[in-house]
């Protein structure tokens, strides 16, 4: 099952630059392996933005849900979620 | 080069039905095409909405513009484009 | 699997009255319908407004869409799906 | 009477993690306490968001907002509240 | 239980203007109605608008719904509806 | 003259928390006199909001703002002011 | 006392283009007339738009109402209407 | 050449108040200044917002954007720029 | 003096195609004629949309207002203007 | 390939005045960098406000992202990126 979600980051600046970064290569981490699970199919970057569209395939929203709250920089995240499905004229998919 | 199309259709009250199920048709059939051309790789449906979710693999935006606008059913449809690009976590794509 | 969706009537005004509400009868019986078949577990009306706050049990984004997109009046509303999922601190559900 | 209740959590960064910790801690009793007096029917997680879809059941705005004022989070909260009533197309309710 | 109930009236132009006159008129007699009732206790017009800032007090959503809808200008109108109770600081009400 | 007027607070997290209570108090106080002078004729708490819908009654826009203004909670709100007049339909007022 | 009053025509597409060509006459004369009592005393047109900048003179809302509903172009505005009052760095005024 | 500009103060919470209160009183000065100049022609408080409603006369953009940056209070402030123009119906200007 | 202006085209629904493609190209011609002139250095597509991105290049608001109204398609163009002046940070201009 | 990228600077309340001073020193350096490779033709400032209005002639999107990124200012910006291409009745470009 196919959700669309879009994240944008608002980097915290109450936070020590290098605490920052930890959590940013924790993230990069958690990214990797939830897209070798195969949950997560496509992972693009927004130009000129820090924020990325993203196409989660999961079995329910829970799932969806616990995936996105796993990543190290949830608290710091705007996630919006579109649930899809198959188009009529898609050829493939 | 890769964009995320979202294309919401606000069908015509001033048109005939059978001559909007026409244009439809054509739609579908215009579709099939540019996405067997690969230009189209990514033709999702957004649950409970008449929109559709894409992304375009193109050259240029000029060539974005061309395919969108020769879509029978672009005079009908808010469109909104954005450009994207690798993202450092992503695992292939 | 929960989702709330919200759907706000546009009445057409190209439909003569008599077609509208004839549309709208075939609303009342297919909603009956399909809350009968338990995919439909809480319908409300929005006080003051031709707008309905819904929530949908159904086992895929795909089964959502085909059921929505089988109201009589699909086609003249605005439509917002929100995926939920259970709660930390919901008592039962 | 319902009201559908619409809460987004902004996490305050002005607070010691361990403080606003005993925060949550104390809303989910408090939110436990008011399901079982059959006062806040439902209650749903939004997926992917610090936020959650609520339905209440009371008896006026006034024991609406008492409810809610003494919900602990409730200063770090964007509240919306929408009133609601039987849908003629309602199977139960 | 108090509301605050914004209306906007957006004059409909398929409609002949006597038809639409009739309707006003039928409009303001059931509003003087619904008043003399004590339901509707203060009915302004915003300046420069065609649209009011009214506040009902009724017993129940319900109630307020079916007097909204009971109004002859209810399918022209865009409605906002903001539950409202006692405030601390109050001299009466 | 009569205008609508919704105060949203934002409490400041800056100042400490017995120092926005006095505030508080003094602006309980001010708006209890600002009432006995028949200038705020109605205050009503919004359900499920730190924010009020009140009316004003006064000779000028200069006298409002002269209120608005005076008031200790004033740097920290959002304020709309909407002027009305006598609706065509109203009963009284 | 002084209002900013910003009008958006939207030109009606359902009258035939000599009927709004008079309205569009009789608006002219009307604003004149205005300007001429003196409660009018400022009139721009926003560059690139089929809308105003206003300031007007008046001694209460109601007069305002008046005056604005009098415009023959009123039924096709988008009105908004902001009371102002004096700045304490206003050389004049 | 005319341009109505708005402009809404946002009171910094990490400056110490009699650092600010120094700020707006060169601020005023400034004001009084550019108003003796001539550039200035119009300042009006909106009533009940921490924000004004200005006209400014001006020979060029550039001349506009010098004016407005060298006030102290610019940092602090959201500016809404709108070019104007002689309006076909007003009676002089 | 330069303005960055944005349209968006509304193909109007009650008039005849030919009617309109008539416009079309006395638009296109008079784009032309105004491009030649110097007024309009720039004049892109936005990728996906029936609307543009233009640069004009005047003496006055004014001159911006008179061009941009005596474009055909004018009546059904939604346009934004805003005026733009040197940046420190510019190589040339 | 021409990109329209409007940024808007916040600049931020946590660093220190004269790290910030530094920060747009580099910035200034790097943007005439970028405009001297021909990747930036246009960079123009809004009247009023602490933002520009650019154009970007890139060959990716993958590049506009990197030149972006690479601006000093970057995490101080709200960024808008808009894909343009040629325009039918553009006279050059």
């Amino acid at each position: 099952m196919l959700f669309l979600v879009q994240m944008k980051v608002n980097p915290p600046t109450h936070l020590a630059p290098d605490e920052f970064a930890r959590i940013k290569e924790e993230e990069k981490q958690r990214a990797l392996e939830i897209q070798r699970q195969g949950k997560w199919p496509h992972l693009w970057r927004v130009t000129g933005k820090y924020s990325n569209v993203s196409v989660f395939d999961v079995d329910s929203n829970q799932e969806l849900h616990d995936l996105l709250t796993s990543l190290p920089l949830f608290p710091f995240m705007e996630v919006s979620v579109t649930p899809m499905n198959t188009h009529p004229s898609a050829l493939s998919e």
